[in-house]
């Protein structure tokens, strides 16, 4: 036996030692999802040759990362997300029908509790920026319009921030809606801006010694809901945005990008007469049918 | 193209996609660690089909784990422990030498500040348990004895704990001392025991839902430094131990592990002639010669 072999084969027989280790795990969903990590854990340490000063190193990345994790930040989802792992649980979840309006990241800045709003009302409620129109249907995959569906709105604003990252405990930027008998919902917001995932952390100092930045393109959340249909997490982002190449969190698809209209003055779809500078965009979206669990 | 291709192709895409971001990476091995650290924590998801329940059992669990961790505590560290990562580190980075003695876990007991003893002086300094004489030689590969190399040493006394581990900042159950002139040492201490490692926390939880326990077999710390030579870290483990086939850590190594004489009254190796029970062991220390670092 050749030396090199000698050392692959006392490496997996450690590797061999600690997946017979979750042999008695009493769930086996459980065992296959450890005994699957442990594989692929020690097979990235292997294939590297993981010196002692790189595991230190990780040690300390995953203390600064636990350290700075509190009620409002979240480093933990955020180097899940700018590792991709976050959109490929979203790709891995997502139903495969292609008629489908695709799934993006949740991220963090949805709240439980937010204001409902007519059809056709404003969920910016003072959040600053130009006027954007926002409509479409929301129906299912195969073309039947889904009324009384849930349609929930959150947006950054024109300066790239949430509501809930301002400190005087506004609400704006957000609400909930639901469709009319047509499945059809509409409502006025704001022009949501880029704007950087929080970076002051060890995620962000990875990001930089990548050489990557930490901008996402601007974009509207949507999370919609109706009976009987699996529940749809997604953004809209706006055509001819900078970072849509370049999103921190790989949040991107080509079907949820739309081109946004300009307009000045007239006469907006509602039947308003806004006043300067207003925009308006329309997006279906399209759900798909659930078995009922039993 | 079959349905189920195109889901590969799409999570593949993503995945690449991911692995591009990092390219701008300065530092060579920092790109190769990372892309290696995405290729493996994507193909884990994947392989698994990892559920968005689960992906957020995960984020809980670390932000436990970093919630917890803290000066006395380094639960980071306890899950490579259970992982076999630590293991596995000390298993890559080891030199390749088959007449040196074994490396192992460092553990987290260590404490830079420990007491400088005379050659054949005591270590236990108060911790309870058995009185164990522990001798041998350091030498090199070559069979060269090393006189003046410096020897630590520490361990549990017979309740399983550290002295860092007591509140009343007791020091005990540790020290350090220096080879003689044909690379002898000799030293006091106490039988130490098994003890289990802290288990309170999201890691135990991980260890009860395994059915694995959280035990590590009676062990004796070293750590062996001399000038131009690698710098040994390991345990002596004592035979019989009820804990050897199944160390919570992976850090048993059968040839770290030593027959232990016990002997009632009578003289012992240093002349003295201690009253009621006694134990003797003897473990040769064998280090590898290293070239200067430039
Ligand atoms: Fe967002
Ligand atoms: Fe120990």
């Amino acid at each position: 036996m050749s030396p090199e072999e000698s050392v692959a084969d006392r490496e997996q027989a450690l590797t061999d030692e600690v997946l017979a280790s979750f042999d008695g795990t009493a769930d086996p969903r459980l065992r296959l999802v450890m005994q699957s990590l442990v594989r692929h854990l020690h097979a990235f340490a292997r294939d590297v040759r993981l010196s002692e000063q790189e595991w230190e190193a990780a040690i300390g990345f995953l203390t600064r990362a636990g350290h700075i994790t509190d009620d409002r930040r979240q480093e933990f989802i955020l180097l899940s997300d700018v590792l991709g792992l976050s959109m490929l649980t979203v790709a891995i979840n997502e139903p495969k029908v292609p008629e489908a309006t695709e799934a993006t990241v949740f991220g963090p800045f949805f709240v439980d509790e937010s204001p409902e709003i007519p059809l056709g009302g404003d969920i910016a409620r003072g959040a600053a920026g130009t006027p954007c129109h926002v409509s479409g249907q929301v129906r299912d995959t195969d073309g039947a319009p889904l009324p009384g569906a849930r349609v929930d709105v959150w947006e950054a604003d024109e300066d790239g921030f949430y509501d809930v990252q301002y400190t005087d405990d506004r609400s704006a930027g957000r609400g909930w809606l639901r469709t009319g008998p047509d499945g059809e919902y509409r409502f006025w917001s704001v022009l949501p801006a880029p704007y950087p995932i929080p970076h002051d952390g060890p995620v962000g100092d990875l990001l930089n010694a990548a050489g990557r930045g930490p901008m996402r393109p601007a974009h509207l959340h949507f999370k919609v809901t109706a009976p009987g249909h699996r529940t749809l997490i997604t953004h809209i982002f706006l055509a001819g945005d900078p970072y849509l190449d370049s999103d921190a969190v790989f949040g991107v698809k080509e079907g949820l990008v739309v081109e946004t209209a300009k307009h000045h003055g007239g006469g907006a779809p509602d039947g308003s007469r806004p006043h300067g500078d207003w925009t308006s965009l329309t997006f279906d979206l399209v759900l798909v049918a659930e078995p009922p669990t039993a």
